[in-house]
């Protein structure tokens, strides 16, 4: 008999922003996997590392941390070490940071594994969610759209969706700082743009994105746009 | 000495996904606070409800359910019932259902009682995630964006708004099922679309827009247009 995958939601940082049900598949399920850097800490570990026991065997996820989405490669042996627990008959929980489908790797491993074994995903507290608490800001009230857009994009790209959207989400600012900086100034919307780094922990950051000096930012930092005073 | 006022997403309707920081508020703070339509039950309260005690005193605001947004008053009054509790010196719990400043009551609160108050935001997680983890597909994946908008919005509008959207989540579905129905059927999108009513309960259903019935849905009821096959 097959074991069963949990795509669990952990949350944006604070662990006390674990769902109740993520933090009872923790307790009970025999094994834990988590994306992992090559050096250093998993995110997703450190999280729920409080809950963890010798009784729980670990699976680090090996995931490099280069510029630019990981090959394919890095999703399809992820997943295969997954399917192998799985066919040992192990129920597997794969934490995931923040929610497992939004711009999350587990929406990578989902379609690796979906038609073989039995999936469930527990949703969890989103960077959206955590970033807009943090500021004290909602982009997304009445009739109002939300773009949630990756800095990642060509300026180009990045330039002319910002300039179609209401309220606006730019995740993943990273190395593109300088170029959303740009872009936004371009479209007049960055004087009234916040930046949330590090949303839910103790270190978090919230500041005006015009005020923030440097071309880089962490990997975890996102901008707030509000719509535009005139549309 | 004012009383603090805590904005606490409390889930989609899964009593399991509210946090451990949510749970541990509901436990500790003397008043709760809950949007409530006019007859019926409030949608915040029957999540939290396994953790009532008789030592809360409950506080429900009365928000009439009509078509359309809530008059600017019904606020005003919701704000100045908060505020009484708040200038009595009691800390206040403001269930809000999925996260407070996704699209939900507490961002036209926020405003009207932060700059008088201490307040903290609790995010929770959202009828996103939720979606996402019910029909275990994800719209929001690596340099892809993703457009929330209420279908409350004219056809017109929507459409446009659509046309240029990758993956699009559409919120509110309601009494703008037909409409919504149209627009996605006009832009070749009617037959990838999923339908999601009540993400995370018992009672959920998951299945092809296409497949759907009728010219309403319930108000808890949302729609995931995958991006088109050709842009």
């Amino acid at each position: 008999m097959k074991g069963r995958l949990y795509g669990v939601g952990v949350g944006p940082g604070d662990p006390e922003l674990l769902t109740v049900k993520a933090l009872r598949l923790i307790q009970t399920l025999p094994v834990l996997a988590y994306p992992a850097p090559e050096t250093g800490e998993s995110f997703a570990r450190k999280i729920v590392a409080r809950w963890l026991s010798p009784a729980h065997r670990e699976i680090a996820l090996p995931f490099p941390m280069r510029p630019g989405p990981p090959a394919e490669a890095v999703y399809e042996r992820a997943a295969e070490r997954l399917a192998a627990e799985l066919d040992r008959g192990f129920d597997v929980a794969c934490l995931c940071q923040g929610d497992p489908l939004f711009y999350g790797t587990f929406a990578h491993l989902l379609p690796r594994l979906a038609g073989r074994y039995e999936v469930e995903i527990v949703p969890g507290v989103s960077s959206l969610g955590a970033a807009f608490a943090a500021a004290a800001l909602s982009l997304a009230t009445g009739e109002e759209t939300l773009l949630v857009i990756p800095a990642t994009l060509a300026e180009k790209a990045l330039e002319a969706r910002l300039a179609a959207a209401d309220g606006a989400v730019i995740l993943k600012l990273g190395r593109h700082l300088a170029k959303v900086r740009h872009v936004l100034s371009r479209l007049s919307r960055l004087e009234r743009a916040i930046y949330v780094e590090r949303a839910s922990l103790v270190e978090a950051r919230v500041m005006p994105l015009a005020e923030l000096g440097g071309d880089e930012a962490p990997y975890f930092s996102l901008a707030l746009v509000p719509r535009g005073r005139t549309d």
